[in-house]
């Protein structure tokens, strides 16, 4: 597999995980010292218990089961990668009923020994 | 240099131009297929010209001379780069006055032949 098929399988697994509310699923492959810039605040979340924590309000508002990737771009060197996706989810925090959600998602990754690891994610939708 | 100097150099002149008002300094360095997520509608602006449009929007509702660099981290291989970077600005468009506004920051880089050119830009807010 080349590198960017690589990272395609580890970001549509990382998804599935979401959709199917397995956290350890959602962690398997993130650093330590993931920096996480979410769609609600906080402003940032530093580190692999603050990332856990923005799941559990993504899974107090959203539907469950859906977390679904649009279109993804991959650019990868050898070590270093990112990607940038569009993406959908269906959200509750507005109105009580689950409306559909698109939203932008940016991911660096790096490679340790031979594995891909999550290094940094940025979610967000437009500012009013 | 290093790679990761002369991304910081290059990030920092970015800024700079921005600060500047300086239209062709932001652009100096970006891919003509540049996709960008915006702080402000619209979801997604793809290729130079849609580019460009985003910072007519940027100076029609902020403070001259306030894009400032807080925190920038660089993740470098020898062709493909990553930078995550908290920020400052000052935004007029809520209430008429200005009102320092931090934002997230992420960038994808890519080196063509000895020239390190940005491809995708994400900047954002936590929404409400």
């Amino acid at each position: 597999m080349t590198n960017e098929e690589k990272i395609r399988t580890l970001i549509e697994n990382w998804a599935l995980a979401v959709r199917n509310k397995d956290i350890d699923g959602i962690l398997a492959y993130h650093a330590d010292d993931i920096v996480m810039y979410d769609v609600p605040a906080p402003f940032q979340s530093v580190g692999t218990e603050a990332y856990r924590k923005t799941w559990d309000i993504f899974f107090k508002y959203t539907k469950p089961g859906v977390f679904d990737i649009d279109e993804l771009h991959i650019i990868a060197d050898e070590h270093i990668a990112f990607c940038y996706a569009t993406m959908k989810c269906s959200d509750s925090a507005d109105t009580g009923d689950y409306v559909e959600l698109p939203f932008r998602l940016t991911i660096g990754l790096k490679k340790i020994v031979d594995q891909w690891i999550i290094i940094h994610e940025h979610h967000s939708i437009p500012a009013n």
